[in-house]
């Protein structure tokens, strides 16, 4: 009998409503004659609450500490959603990550899975039971509990389902599926039906908040199937899958955006061997997230070297800059108010051209491009955060992404 | 190096300020050269919280989940706690039940604690560590998460204190010890200094709620002096320990009550051999806690037998007397609007006369006594409920127990 692994993010039990909802969905599931695994967040912003408290306590709190706390919520999503399954009728236990053999390494709010011992999950499955997990979560080396970070009840449905060897992992969220653009912005934003790992990879590198990267690396390793959609409704959602044959192969499937970058550009800097790396290795000890890099053809032995960051982390980006711009005899200038408009396909890479019609529409619409930067499968431009709404929409026209 | 043990309840965490404030007690103790280990309950109100939750969802919720989900309420306070001590430059360490060793029977919601595995605990405690230990729950053979139902943080704490040979356990709440009566209705009410097991298990079995019955048996059975205290004041509160001869032996140390009782009398029950045993069985397989037995002098052969139940457990007591009665030929009416008054005090076994000056008290208050229970150190009185507050406050002056 093959297993289904569902996924349902804090929306999803945002109340007891929708967990009433939640676990009619899983039992329809198991009466389809499936056997049921769900990965369950904590309810809607019940880890915010949790953390507002914990700052009440302390500017910087102790990150097990965090995680003991912050593990508290998916289990009371698993309980209350294991007591609305028994009140229709069916068999469910609820687990937490501990009890579900989710082993993870000892980095607290960043813990990585390292295995997990699926005897307890196999039995309860075999025995007819729905198994809710408490998602986010695992224990130590140290018999700790650990949390994933970002996005992490995603991974633990997606390890599940490679260690258990799942037909299919269904991602339950509040929106259809993955969109050709953010429906917010692009009112003729269309939901697609199926993307590959790779796109969706470079989806959520690029702003595409469905998914959140780590999950899908997992999905590609283990070659699961991830289908996301909506726990409000009955529609397939989008699947995302290794690239195959049938796959309607766009030029361009998505524009992806962010409006949270920030850009930094160090002036006249040496050009000589070990400089990057100087730089670069004094962001990542301030562990400062750099995201597109550009340094610019040299002239007269100096060069610029541009970067980008997330604007939360741009004070730790200058005070790492502060500390060695003496010793490398330069100073920076900040572009604080930036943002990122990309183009994702998996059909780009036979199609020449594309590239040259992305400048060519930001051009048309008077969007000055900072910065770019591409891959097989994508390009991306920084441009003025006030432009990346207009430009989303224009690209999203011009690449004929809309309905019909 | 002494251990102590402390135990702090709901109120005394119930918001951040107060989770500070314990903080700062815990920090102190440790100052003085203890080794400290705290026990700490859900904060304020959240444990209702999430029951209201469970039944919005499910009449009669699976007890092994409404475990899963109240063991969340004393994670988040050790977390909470532990953030706010490092705040103070002590080291902390949140331990759940689980991690600290506790192991149950399996009896989802009353477990009882079957073993103790210390070696994390002392660990911990040895290499200088304040160890918070989310209080009433436990882990069971099925490695399962328990709760140990009312009072459960107390025994978690007694059972740790006698588990770790600690020098002594403080019970931290929001009262500053145990009264000579409920201070809410006596103003005249005076603190006790110090009370034998024996009239704490009295007085806790018969209507005061500063210590449950369980936790004062563990701390009586591992030989554990507690204390009772305000975790707002410096008050040095309550200390329950074994009778000795300094300790004052008061005729009457205090005056208790309760005000949910229902009286159930079974009218011209046939006296005969085996009939109590099938009333009280049927009350039994009911899982009525039936508290005081009266059976009356048989009179042409038959008898009237009279018990007591807490208002809620009426109904189910009523539909097993239902059962029952059509049998035995008999019926029975209801008190439903009891209460009792006690006096306890561990003087009272060598002085006569004390039983008789409570009746002639209650009498002399035109206060008519319904059923009387005696042991050596405590007389009950089952009377109108509108008449106990008039009761104890009679009693209390007419016993001399106020101040002076």
């Amino acid at each position: 009998m093959s297993i289904i692994v569902q996924k349902y993010g804090g929306t999803s039990v945002a109340d007891v409503e929708r967990i009433k909802n939640v676990a009619g969905r899983l039992c329809r599931t198991h009466e389809q004659g499936h056997r049921v695994l769900a990965v369950v967040s904590a309810m809607g912003d019940s880890t915010d609450r949790l953390l507002k408290m914990a700052h009440e306590i302390s500017a910087e709190p102790p990150e097990r500490e965090l995680d003991m706390l912050f593990s508290t919520g998916e289990r009371i999503s698993v309980a209350l959603l294991a007591m609305a399954i028994h009140e229709l009728g069916h068999e469910a236990i609820s687990l937490s990550g501990a009890q579900a053999g989710i082993h993870t390494t000892t980095t607290h709010t960043k813990a990585r899975i390292t295995d997990i011992d699926t005897r307890r999950l196999s039995e309860a499955l075999d025995g007819g039971k729905i198994v809710l997990v408490a998602g986010f979560q695992g224990i130590s080396p140290d018999e700790d509990i650990t949390t994933l970070g970002r996005g992490g009840s995603d991974t633990t449905a997606v390890a599940l389902a490679g260690a258990l060897g799942a037909e299919s992992c269904e991602i339950y969220t509040d929106v259809e599926g993955v969109y050709s653009a953010d429906p917010n912005l692009v009112k003729e934003a269309r939901k697609l039906n199926a993307v590959s790992y790779e796109e969706m990879l470079e989806m959520a590198a690029t702003g595409a908040e469905v998914l959140m990267l780590r999950s899908v690396e997992y999905a590609q390793k283990y070659g699961i199937p991830l289908r996301v959609r909506s726990s409000f409704s009955d529609d397939p959602g989008t699947l995302v899958k290794e690239e195959d044959e049938q796959m309607e192969k766009a030029v361009v499937s998505a524009i992806t955006h962010t409006e949270d970058e920030s850009k930094l550009t160090l002036l006249r800097v040496p050009d000589k061997p070990g400089i990057a790396a100087t730089v670069f290795g004094a962001l990542s000890e301030a562990e400062v997230n750099v995201d597109m890099i550009i340094q610019n053809v040299s002239e007269q032995g100096t060069t610029d070297i541009s970067f980008t960051v997330i604007q939360d982390e741009l004070p730790a980006a200058q005070q790492a800059l502060d500390r060695i711009c003496d010793e490398l005899g330069t100073a920076y200038i900040i572009g604080e108010q930036m943002g990122k408009v990309s183009i994702v396909g998996a059909g780009m890479k036979s199609y020449p051209g594309v590239a040259a019609k992305m400048f060519r529409t930001l051009a048309d619409n008077d969007i000055n491009i900072e910065m770019i930067s591409t891959s097989s499968i994508k390009v991306s431009c920084v441009i003025e955060r006030a432009q990346v709404e207009q430009a989303v929409k224009a690209l999203h026209a011009a690449f004929g992404l809309g309905d019909d």
